[in-house]
């Protein structure tokens, strides 16, 4: 399949070394900066634009791997094209592509980084196309580049975007907050790095419920009002912890 | 080396194990149920008991792994031992056991299921003793155990006890929270644990700050909004958003 790559980020990154992987020919990488199109086309063989009108009209799929905002202008440039349009969002409905001929959504529900590898076949797709033909087509391209393929529709993607915010982007803030609680008392993240990967190893296979622990789960006031009172001149800090503690006593 | 353990629970069972792998006896394990002490007792060659004076007297190490609040009458019953009494919790200090003759702390930092087994060689232990000999000497049985060991005051234990229960306890907490959103509209769990375990592996050789993504660190107005509505129904889900997104913008 011809292949043009629309955007230059951690996402077309990724999903564009997928397909070359799999032997598809990526012909276009469009980013706003022809530096950052150059960058990625290099890697992939593809040719590095920065303008919309230079898009290719007759590949078989286009990636739009943009920030949301902008995914409405590229569908634009994209109006008459005959290949299959796909947008990777998981808050953007599939209705933002319904001007064009053929489309879908494919969105990967995991986080990526520019510099790291990752096994792209064991990334969850999230598929959803315009008809029950192209939702087909859809399964089949997914299934190429990764083992986890699900069906999707909008509503239910915009669920899984926020269950992501909570599990991922939530989480990473976590990480970071407790790292500036040793930092401010001269000890070292490395000595988390160990818990971090046992906990998040822990529920691959558990339900995260059944595996809670801690003060708060067994509504242990003494270690809770000791943390709270550690908080003292943090007082932000203190708000997470009161906040996440009365939400951990009301799930259990 | 002769060893005496009392507790039977997730902590005890795997530091239990992780000496008699090295080759060291276990003289007895204690519990306050028989049952308990006699499970973890068969798997380590031990006695079970359930009551402190049936206590080994010459023991060369009591290894002390019961709640915080029940660790001051362990102590009371072994005043008088020449063993080496050590607890093994985060959030006490040292000082609970200052009536003792020889004493210190070995603080497991990570998160222990009964039913899993764990490589306890890359558990990192927290050590303190009541005074440089004995130091020197927990170094050395801690090492036994683990690779990684660390010298960590009463002051500083108790700071890595509560940035363990942000990013242990409270981490945990969220995936339960998105499994609960997942469910409530008919997705599996299973979608996200793949990108749960990224998000993991990626603070392990990246400082978190440096990795933080989301529509919070974007400044993202118009999807944070988004799923401020959609989580209208569930006040408490819309208060962890809010209180989190806006410490994001606070770090950022």
């Amino acid at each position: 399949m011809k292949i043009v790559c629309i955007g230059s980020g951690n996402v077309a990154s990724h999903m564009a070394g997928a397909f070359k992987l799999k032997g598809h020919d990526l012909l276009q990488v469009w980013s706003r900066s022809v530096a950052n199109a150059a960058e990625l086309a290099d890697t992939v063989g593809a040719s590095p634009i920065s303008s919309l009108e230079a898009l290719d009209r007759d590949a078989d799929i286009y990636l739009i791997a943009v920030k949301d905002d902008a995914i409405a202008s590229v569908a634009q440039a994209l109006i008459g094209v005959q290949g299959l349009v796909l947008h990777t969002s998981g808050s953007t409905s599939i209705a933002e592509l319904s001007r064009l001929d053929n489309y879908g959504v494919l969105y990967p529900l995991q986080t990526f980084s520019k510099t790291k590898a990752m096994d792209f076949e064991g990334v969850p797709l999230c598929i959803e196309a315009k008809d029950a033909a192209l939702l087909q087509r859809l399964k089949s391209i997914a299934g190429e580049v990764s083992r986890v393929v699900y069906e999707v529709d909008s509503e239910q993607r915009k669920v899984l975007h926020l269950a992501a915010v909570f599990a991922c982007n939530f989480v990473n803030h976590l990480y970071n907050l407790s790292e500036q609680l040793l930092m401010d008392n001269q000890l070292s993240f490395d000595m988390l790095r160990p818990l971090i990967m046992e906990t998040a190893i822990k529920v691959q296979d558990e339900n995260p419920a059944k595996v809670q622990t801690g003060p708060a789960v067994r509504d242990d006031k003494q270690t809770i009002s000791k943390h709270i009172e550690m908080l003292h001149s943090q007082p932000h800090l203190q708000e997470i912890y009161q906040t996440l503690s009365k939400s951990i006593k009301k799930s259990h």
